[in-house]
């Protein structure tokens, strides 16, 4: 048996190829959209991609499960678990097989048990393998987000970021169950998770590639919970908001992701053509550092740096129904690579072009006019928010601002900042701040692009503020966590 | 003035990108279909390509004017001289410039001049470019296929190539005056020509960036000859054979080249459908050099090896009207992107996809058979042919067969080789041999994959023939060259 | 915790950075000589390498600890277990802290447990790794090479690569006890080895990045063997035989290895150079696949293909103690940094510079001969064989051999081709061939480097043989495997 | 006859790579010391680098002659004109022949004539090339530092940069005499000249790759003026202001540049190390853009932005004599290969290793402080300055300064900063600024550096002060130019 696991660093996801030395067939769990990596892994150990399947549908990014199979020949397993609700819209056309609780399929000796784990989503399932003929007992399962390391896939997802209302609790319920039953698995089991430490999918996930269920037993507070309401209680408290996106990524991943044929290569536009792009209106993104970007950019241009938030604040501000435009980072062609596979990743596929960099040298250079994003010292936001010639605004997630904030400075989150701008103050400075500087960077740049002129980011963010001695406020902290 | 000379070593074509760095506008002159590098060089000098254009309609590649036009915001100049057959049918659509012969336009402060040089083709211009308002004089023309270094463009590529029959006297002789003409212009002035060694676009390119119109006086047979008579004769004496799919070039580019949006990056194609994909009877072209193909290859496979000359041999063996396949060599992603820019170069845009080298491990390994491609070397050959029981078949071309080939061997041009398919004899093993390897394997690897069982490759060619001191045969030489 | 694993595909080694998220300190444990991977990633994930440790003293590649230790400033762990035969030479200089069995040290808030486990080697250590203060039960353990996922470190290694007679017995005794020790940990821990599948430090390594001690007491043959003789007798049957140069990297890593400062990036050689090079001895090893080789090469160089066996053969055929240099394959550059970092894995750190591959070209061009590795198919083979003109020698593995060979011929694994010259028949050709034909090119290179004038190949080796029908012969089947 | 021109953008520097065909030599003049180029081009062409040669003892880089004749196998010629004070230090020992006024040699059919052309050095050689036996009238010519596209070579180079005092008008007046006494050849020749627009080695460098002597006798103010006097006044007006480095490059270049086998490839250094290696006194040279290094840096590192300028700065700042380190941008690795070949460039050749750019969150996280450049608008410069509470220093070069500043705005250009720390006023705040915000952010981090406290940055530079329609002071324009 041969497992690799690919992992994406700014999905935090997971997937896996697993394979049969003996037969040569291979299953790829999971798959995102980069479906190349699989084909060139597989090619690479001597494996041919014999099926294609995935634990649920995924809320976080584009699955490449249907790509995969079309371009590896394998077939596609596709769970039919969950009821209609959340039955796969395109298994049909793309010949998948649906699994239900109970099943078993070999891939070449490998042994796949298909266990329906519901409580993340309703459709949730989660495989067991075992390496015959070598052993009867099992070596591993693949869990999805059902459990990760250190933490367990939370249930409020469904309701909070596909908006079906008054799903939670029964979730929470039904995770219980699954959780009670795949316990009494053997403890040696390994556990392969589909998420690592930073997904959104889970509240305190571990850095570990794997982990097994004995140890899980013992360290992770999902699976020593046993009294179901207080399980409830517990994991429904302090999940972060999830990005209004993943409401889109739902959809697509039901309705069946569109096949790319291969990750899309932006071509580089002309700086001339600039003007008309913005003039009609198309999102023009700016993937510079925000240093770079407060210092200069083009008016109407969205700051999101090419970092490894990048596609969390695409997914916030990027629609998903229009082209739109790159403006490139000094590395030039490759960093564009890199931010197209970022953003198919998350279904963002109608990058109509880039610039480079220099464009902003162009637009100065023919005479029109660049802005930049004022930048005012945690000292002197203090001294003005005193005199009161400021307002400030946080814009971090609401648990980091209810753990300590500005005195008085109320908080909007950078991705609902654009709900609020018939509510900010108009006459005198705003000043953003979030922790380090790249989040209010984003919102500033996207207040700025919208008509509000007098914008100030607080250089530092909040851990400038902290560090320096000025006084900040707790808000009573969240129960239960 | 700023001069930038692109060049392209397979197709051995220049373009110019000549910038004004006073105002900032340049413009590009005989684009091919790379056109992200004339954007990034206009970047990276601060300029804005204002104008883009060419010299004629070019038969051996595709045109990148009317993308880079598309991609730059710049005014598309096209030829308005040579008559109906020869106008651009795409122009109007294109919203371009007509030139004719006398206009004058300026980017920033360059002046162009416009002639009308006909005889390579009838719509040929020539630009003669000042430097104003430094001085009145002109610093040198963009001569196309007009006048190249050590050489005039060939007369003769219409009536051939684009089967435009009874035309080569009189295009010959309309080239005569044009280079009559020409020959008033200042001694100083630099030409940069549209070719360099190893085009077939002229017989006696020289290998030099530019030249000047005094050198050329001296050095040239084409600008010395000063009977009208004399120059046709020798004009037309000698000129290689064109690839048939320069016709196909010339139909495209005056219809209009398709405007790509970036050029072509394949997807990786598992290796398990590869059967079913030449099943389907789709082409797979495999690019791993003649010796490792000749060591093992998939059935049915062409062998199009990568290197200087795959787009020559990719346009004689590519459908242009329907979707292929490649399969890489061992560096794999890197020479596919190269493989697939060089495709796209001659309008070769519809590779569906491609395949790793292991693909060809993966088919021996499910049990299906390879093919290889025997090997006989020279001294073998010239035992077997004295014994009359191997066919031999020179494949190089029809000028180097006539200064010497092995006794009684005929020629076939490889580009040529499936047209003579009936004629080849089946009775015994038919060896074929170029000068060193290359071109009787792509035919080879052609042959078998069209049923013809027993082709055996003479090893090292005609190169080793020669050296081996087996006897060889000349033809009459060519008259006037 | 976070932990990350870096697996080396060609050493099938794999080295661990474990870091403490709380304090962003880490440890990396075996660390190969790209230590740059380490740094980059520690980088990325906002980690401080603070202490670099290894399970033992690696016999098949040379230890990046040294360089690691220097460059990152972390503290360097070595082992003092093992007796003074056993003990690093350099670990004073290093200013290196000893580790004994009972130890414990802290990274951050991760506890590190010493154990003393010898069998593989004397002074071998495995760290066993508590997430503190979260939880007083371990979470796994890394072992190094002795315990692998599905197999134990073989302790014969000493004797047969390190040429320490008479130590079999008491290692294979002493790894049995260890064994036993370790098996009183929990079943739920996972276990993170040194090896994967391929590597020559065991003889069934499963491909499984991650096992744990419960599953392992299931299906690895080593811990289920609950009687010690009958351990020692199946531990010391059928293991491979160990490359020769296992006994450099031995000493090497015992005495200290040379602190790189970054991997080598040899220098392109002109051309012309390669004659006096090869006339003053030095080896020029061609990096092109066997096939191209086998076409044309260049008299004298030696052919290591660039793929996974690369450093292997390496290994075998290049001295430790003087220049050499490198042909390219097709992809150049890339290519030979590949091969460097390769060669530097396991210490040869001499490549004084390479060549591109058109040094054929260039070589025959210049009117000096090449080379050429004839071949003859399996049906030629079996027919010669038959009529006694051809000698054939198999230059597999000696297990290989034995479990099936061409009727009465007799095996020299590749790697001992060179010790066997004198007595290889020269009356007749000798064909040489391997299961696929990579290690035949190899020794046919050697052989005609070394004077051997008639050697030939056989294509497709004796997989081709096989699949052709022709008769097989079968030793005795090893007891015990 | 083949040319190849490489041109190197940061060095504005030319060199060529000119072959015979027909023999397959070639030569190469003025290389520089990325030697691998001219090896590789060779290479792809066919071609045996059998000279190696160069015009003159360059000043703005370092020579890569040397290295390249060991590495080629070719003969090194150098000049033996310009008396002992200018001959080449290590002639013999690299075995060179020595070049004179007259002196012809041949590569392969190319025949090249040694014109010595005094006036930019005194031991500067033009070589005038003829592609015999095809014409006897020559081609073109190698004009290194003699003739440039719209320019001559500044004679003033020597007494100002290499500091030979009083040699100036001599200098003035041989190049006078080398011009007329080159304007004897005909006007078609073409002209290659060593340098392009942007060089400090001329004053008015066109951007064309070559030009003619016609017409040259045309277009360059050098060629027309017939009388000495008046063109000793003009070449001497109005030169820019040398380097200082250049007197280091002089010495190397004369007495034997180091060869390198290869250009430097430093290593990743861990972030902990960098505490050490500040309070050690090594310059740590931060290679990121100017806004980002403003925003945050660590204290002491000085920022060399890794722009098209950072050979010059790196030139001006970094110690030739001792380790330095460097700090990385957003595209790590690739950019430090393209530092260090920059820097290699001009003998700057021990960069002991680099950081990533995380070290300065490393740094931060540590608790240590980090620095920013305070950054002042225009707008408030203005009031400031009005105010007499800031001093305000332009760091551009002399002839910006003199064609408009801000009032009562005194001149240091940047390179010099350092010499003039003990005249700069400590009891306000300083502001700098150039023009765009490049040098005055190096300028500014030099003087953090060193210790003066309180260096703001003006925001735009004094293109924004002059968009924004602040008074602008000129000086009396200069004579001559």
């Amino acid at each position: 048996m041969l497992l690799r696991r690919f992992y994406d660093t700014k999905l935090a996801q997971a997937s896996y190829l697993i394979g049969c030395a003996a037969t040569g067939e291979a299953i790829v769990v999971d798959a995102n959209r980069d479906v190349a990596q699989y084909l060139h892994a597989a090619d690479a150990e001597g494996l041919r991609i014999s099926h294609v399947t995935e634990t649920h549908i995924h809320a976080d990014f584009v699955s490449g499960s249907r790509e995969l199979a079309e371009r590896s020949g394998g077939l596609l397993l596709l769970s039919g678990e969950g009821g209609p609700d959340w039955s796969y819209a395109f298994a049909e056309s793309a010949k998948a097989l649906l699994l239900h609780d109970g099943d078993t399929f070999m891939v070449g000796n490998l042994r796949f048990q298909v266990m329906h784990t519901p409580g993340h989503t309703p459709e949730h399932l989660t495989f067991v393998v075992t390496d015959t003929p070598a052993t009867d007992q099992p070596i591993g399962a693949i869990t999805g987000d059902f459990i990760f390391a250190g933490d367990v896939g939370r249930p409020d997802l469904l309701e909070k970021a596909a908006h079906v209302v008054g799903t939670m609790d029964a979730s929470a319920r039904a995770l219980f169950h699954s959780l009670q039953r795949f316990k009494q698995l053997p403890d040696h089991i390994q556990l392969w998770p589909g998420h690592g430490a930073g997904s959104a999918c889970g509240k305190a996930l571990g850095a570990m590639p794997s982990t097994t269920l004995g140890y899980e037993k013992i360290a992770n507070w999902g699976l020593q919970l046993t009294t179901e309401d207080e399980f409830v209680a517990a994991v429904l408290a302090g999940q972060p908001e999830p990005p209004r996106y993943f409401a889109e990524m739902k959809r697509i991943n039901k309705e069946g992701p569109r096949v790319l044929g291969g990750l899309p290569h932006p071509a580089l536009v002309a700086d001339a053509m600039l003007g008309d792009i913005i003039a009609r209106g198309d999102l023009v993104i700016d993937t510079r550092g925000s240093a770079a970007f407060a210092a200069r950019h083009v008016p109407g241009t969205i700051n999101i740096p090419l970092d490894k938030s990048f596609s969390t604040w695409a997914g916030w501000f990027i629609p998903f129904d229009r082209d739109f435009y790159l403006i490139a980072g000094d590395d030039g062609e490759a960093a564009i690579a890199e931010a197209a596979r970022d953003l198919a990743m998350i279904g963002l596929d109608r990058v109509a072009g880039y610039f480079e960099p220099g464009v902003i040298d162009a637009w100065e250079k023919s005479g029109r006019e660049v802005w930049t994003i004022a930048q005012m010292s945690p000292a002197e936001v203090a001294r003005h928010l005193a005199a009161g010639d400021v307002a400030v605004l946080d814009v971090r997630g609401q648990s980091e601002w209810m753990t300590g904030h500005l005195p008085g400075v109320h908080n909007t989150p950078a991705g609902y900042i654009a709900d609020d701008i018939a509510r900010l103050p108009t006459d005198r400075p705003l000043v953003l701040h979030c922790q380090g500087g790249g989040r209010s960077s984003i919102a500033a740049s996207v207040l700025r692009a919208r008509g509000v002129a007098n914008v100030v980011n607080m250089s530092g963010g909040f851990a400038a503020w902290a560090a320096h001695g000025t006084p900040v406020e707790v808000e009573r902290p969240l129960a239960g966590v």
